[in-house]
């Protein structure tokens, strides 16, 4: 997409950090797949190139959802929430699979009375998804 | 709901201010509603009392999600990321509001080609949410 001017990346609340959140939606079911970090110019690349882009902490550099994995993520809208320090991508999953582990959503651990459960399955191995 | 131990809130990778990430959503239709934080008192408390429970930045205080709107989201389910830093609440959120602003969800504003545009209705005015 392309926009007027930069203002839009000003009315974001960057944290101490630079960075803000965000949260990638399948765009039809609106299933959530994970959340991950970007500053301002992973921003202004999802925009441009309609795909989401982060900011790995870990690796401290930008992050093309998908690079070595295939998993990129289509964008196809982008949401700021009321208080501007938190984005919504609504995106179209490649693969069919968002998480690190082979499974569609990171958000696999689920609260039980005996503590976290694993409660979806591993839909491709990693050993598989990152062979190279 | 009542757990076995604490070991699962030791489970979580606490940022420098002893917060994580955590995002509600409607427990039907997985639409997003709000993102805020929980420390672990919060956390804590959300699943005992099944509902949702934030810690709020601004106020530096506990927030009953709802208390003075009414707008209480009773929990059905909490799951945890990945890496064990962003939760995910599925919630039944009563009134159908969730932001303070009177709409739905407060991810409202769609990026456009010329900037943040407000996407969704204001169901109810704030001034009749927050009377007293």
């Amino acid at each position: 997409m392309q926009i007027e001017n930069d203002h839009w990346l000003d009315q974001l609340k960057w944290n101490a950090d630079g960075l803000v959140a965000a949260i990638a939606v399948d765009h039809k079911t609106n299933e959530i797949l994970m959340q991950a970090w970007v500053n301002r110019q992973a921003l202004q690349l999802s925009a441009e190139e309609g795909r989401a882009v982060y900011w790995s902490r870990s690796r401290n550099k930008l992050w093309r959802k998908g690079e070595s994995s295939g998993h990129v993520q289509k964008l196809h809208e982008i949401r700021l929430d009321c208080d501007g320090d938190s984005l919504l991508y609504r995106v179209e999953q490649l693969g069919d699979i968002a998480c690190h582990t082979g499974r569609r959503s990171c958000f696999y651990k689920r609260l039980d009375p005996t503590g976290w459960t694993d409660a979806d399955p591993v839909l491709t191995p990693p050993e598989e998804i990152y062979r190279n």
